[in-house]
């Protein structure tokens, strides 16, 4: 069987490392056929890659004459659900750097776009390639941990200084990314959040910080607080401007607590549900027995060439996707949802209004002031 | 020199704890002359103590008659300022147990009859005798940390059961004790967080949860967003529903990050001042250097014992206090913001309304149906 045909478009960092996974034959069943970018980027792909492969600065033209079976997406944010629609519509594979988009009201269309394509659709989720997320998942969604109570996620660990953000004029704007730490640099913990849990939150009260640490217009500091449909509560923080910082996720159930740190996984659990403790027990002070348990982690982490290789396994032999790309709207939904609040200064609930997040996102397109110094670009 | 005549009014479990240790002369220059309390607790202090004390049940013959010179306050929460203020004006000095009371409007006046008397007022904040908190306040307040940016205190480790809460029927009532978690478990916390950052919120936006894993009317899971003057933010989670619960508290500075945990203070140290390094640094990616140090915490932590110790080395040689009781309205502050904020779904600030939040206290305490079994009293 011949290798499956891939394009990449937006020969970026990301796009880069995509390409040269595919040049280098590191993904089994596809093989890099063509690129689209810019000019210093088809250069790039002229000095870097080892195959022959097709060269476009025009993506009608890349989509339209490339004959490629299957596209990677690496392009800036916005672009996302536009190239990804063109792509379905030419009846090619998609597979979607994160974030899905900038805004909901367009992923919508791209996930419907997606599924009357029949194609396969991937996210760039290539943290659910970590053992450590798997493991954690696998033991919530059996029922290891119990009903859960309380989710928390400190991760400040995303430090940026003032020279990256200077690095390119669209950085760190309303309208060139369209976010900050929540859009650029949380959206794998964004997603990991509800796809270890299985649980979506009901409403979000937040409080973001615009420029607190850089000299930029979107936010850098973050602290959303949530409430899910059980009842279970739920704090979400983020910054790019701590040193060290903190990447730390905390999950408590019925059956004990569950924290990932410092790559490690520990489970504290209860030789008994807590709800049944609480129910049953006379004794006063007191509380069940608790086992602090190191859960060993195996397996490769195998990253963004995992997400690529199970990408082009789904498509080749039908191989279940480890990261949908329908479910890239929840993490961006969450993102969506922090932001309003915090521009709101309102608690927002599910279902969050697509179409009065874009008007709000539009206002603030609009209102920027921003002036950046001319820099080289880094993705 | 004679010892100090001490009296103890309240012979619940802690006043009876301060009452032994006070008997068996662990105190210093001090000794237990006279108790107050109801009938059954004045049987226990003759069953139990083995030097001459006089026992009252009457509080104004306690005051009036005994000639006591101090006096440990181990009441409910409600009469706590009430009979500090009758202390004071006998000229007694006060020893309080916490919570300093239930609202600010009364703790105003009780601090104001202490500045008058110009005795003794002490809070019973024994966690302050922890040299882990010592040093972390040290460690700040000395400048290694720089300028506060952020801060963390998870301390869900105060679980409860149900048989806990009917073991009296005032417990867990707005009438009873005027509060959950916040005034009956976590004060301590409340005060140490203060205390160690030298930071008090400017505002506060929170979200209690009552009777959530339990039957009873007060708030049993809280989380509490706050910011500071100086643009630093703050989570505070506190819960009696979780096993095992949490207790982790994270400061993030300008000069790296400390984390107490497990009994363990561990330092994150950047070699350079994080805000020196973002306006220098030209590299893009990139962050400062950071040594984790696991600092050494010497010292007894004499907990209750200390603070009495501490307290009576105050009256007898002039020793400064380690918990003055004036600063016993600061967590009580915080406490009634979170509550005011959570009744209102707003976000208050500082300086906190006295009289409206007295006034919504009332209305909590009238709205109150809560009906609990006969159970016997634990404190």
């Amino acid at each position: 069987m011949s290798a499956m045909k891939v394009g990449v478009i937006g020969i970026g960092n990301m796009g880069r490392s995509h390409a040269l996974q595919l040049d280098k034959g590191l993904i089994d069943g596809a093989t890099l056929t063509a690129v689209c970018g810019r000019k210093d980027q088809i250069e790039w792909v002229k000095n870097n890659m080892t195959g022959e492969v097709q060269c476009f600065e025009d993506e009608e033209a890349f989509f339209n004459e490339s004959r490629i079976e299957a596209v990677i997406i690496a392009t800036p944010h916005y672009s996302h659900p536009e190239l990804a629609i063109k792509a379905f519509a030419k009846g090619i594979n998609v597979l979607l750097e994160k974030p899905a988009g900038v805004y909901t009201k367009n992923v919508l269309e791209m996930n419907e776009a997606a599924a009357s394509s029949g194609k396969v659709f991937g996210m760039m989720y290539n943290q659910r390639t970590n053992p450590l997320y798997q493991k954690l998942r696998e033991l919530i969604q059996s029922g290891e941990l119990g009903e859960i109570k309380r989710t928390n996620w400190i991760v400040t660990d995303w430090y940026r200084s003032q020279s990256y953000y200077d690095s390119s004029r669209w950085r760190a704007t309303w309208k060139g990314e369209g976010g900050g730490v929540l859009l650029n640099q949380a959206p794998h913990q964004l997603d990991l959040w509800q796809w270890t849990t299985g649980l979506m939150p009901k409403r979000v009260h937040a409080f973001s910080r615009y420029g607190k640490y850089h000299d930029i217009e979107v936010e850098d500091d973050v602290t959303a607080y949530v409430e899910y449909e059980n009842g279970a509560t739920g704090v979400f923080i983020a910054s790019t401007g701590e040193a060290p910082g903190t990447n730390r996720f905390e999950i408590v159930g019925d059956r004990g607590k569950m924290v990932i740190e410092n790559e490690e996984l520990t489970f504290y659990r209860l030789t008994q549900s807590e709800r049944e403790f609480n129910a049953s027990y006379t004794g006063g002070f007191g509380e069940p027995e608790c086992w602090k348990i190191d859960i060993p982690v195996k397996g490769e982490n195998s990253g963004h060439r995992g997400i690529i290789q199970n990408w082009t396994d789904a498509i080749v032999k039908g191989t279940p996707l480890l990261a949908p790309g329908e479910e890239g709207i929840k993490g961006l939904e969450m993102t969506n949802a922090i932001y309003l609040s915090s521009w709101l200064n309102q608690t927002i609930e599910w279902p969050i209004d697509a179409d009065l997040y874009y008007e709000k996102l539009q206002e603030k397109i609009n209102q920027s002031t921003i002036e950046k110094k001319n820099g080289s670009n880094m993705t």
